[in-house]
């Protein structure tokens, strides 16, 4: 029967910090959350925090890591035919943005990376080294890094027009209709021929 | 010969007091912008920005419609070749976000309304009654809300991912190279068939 009435001490203390680190990052912004912050929400002592994690740029990339998950998102490209990469994605990446009127955490590691050029810098990197250059080496065509480079700039537009500015035409299409829609640009972006000019 | 060393009064004060908006809602994002700070930055009193504006919405509103140019964006869908409709929106937009070292006045447009919910609303209205609805109208195919809608996630998505974020493969690109690969998608959104699932 398992223990109620306390959470367990350790083995999850490094994933609360992580949660609580999102949650200080989407509503306080990159610039204006401090180690302190989030360790006072998690309820820790802050020198904790560093030892887990060292700095804010680090705790950051932390968040965008579990946030994220760079490996199913790069599985998702990778695994299954390669004519159907695309619409996998998207549907991986439409489950991290959640709900569209109670977006998840995706929203608010974006708002960060758009408001903050420091966020920015850190946030290009995990994309860049996690990422970005995963799905490149999934892909058996050229310019990948571009390619992938290309999906992202779909998704995070996605991300900004349905979660944050919420066009409604976007917010009022079901997920099955954007999949119709858009995995096809994906697909294109990710395996078809460049137009050359 | 034109008067050297004394800015005119009148007529350009409209637009200086929109510059200096733009300005203050670039840096200071929406929320920590007031009437106040326009009008110092523009050097005239903030009863004045009242009365040629009213409120920040107005004034945010006013930003929108100087930076966008509602009428160039839909003039660029409406006239021309139509299957070329994608690729004169997209040089239109690549133009209004300049430089990619040193953007112009859009981005602060985008980021205001990535981190304010109120200029998300306010841009949202100004995007859908002033730009959608036109690129819309003009073209001439259904689902003309849902297709300017996703012209649109593309659009801000590049926005956001080579000027803010700066992913290296869309900074190195150049103009010519973004428009061979998204052209195509802005085309099949705005006139393309739609895939139904």
């Amino acid at each position: 029967m398992p223990r109620t009435g306390r959470r367990p001490g350790r083995p999850d203390t490094r994933g609360e910090i992580v949660a609580a680190a999102a949650r200080c990052f989407a509503e306080a912004g990159y610039d204006a959350t401090s180690i302190r912050h989030v360790a006072a929400d998690a309820g820790v002592d802050p020198a904790l925090v560093r030892r887990f994690f060292g700095g804010k740029d680090e705790l950051f990339t932390e968040v965008a890591q579990a946030v994220i998950g760079p490996g199913s998102a790069v599985a998702a490209v990778a695994q299954g035919p390669a004519d159907q990469a695309g619409e996998r994605l998207l549907r991986y990446f439409l489950g991290l943005l959640g709900d569209v009127h109670r977006p998840g955490p995706l929203l608010g590691l974006i708002r960060s990376a758009v408001t903050s050029q420091h966020a920015a810098d850190v946030l290009r990197t995990f994309l860049a080294e996690r990422v970005l250059g995963g799905i490149a080496g999934a892909l058996q065509a050229d310019q990948g890094a571009l390619r992938s480079a290309l999906v992202s700039s779909q998704l995070v537009g996605i991300a900004v027009t349905r979660y944050a500015t919420r066009l409604a035409p976007l917010t009022a299409a079901t997920d099955d209709e954007l999949v119709g829609w858009i995995a096809p640009v994906l697909q294109y972006y990710l395996t078809g021929d460049h137009i050359a000019r």
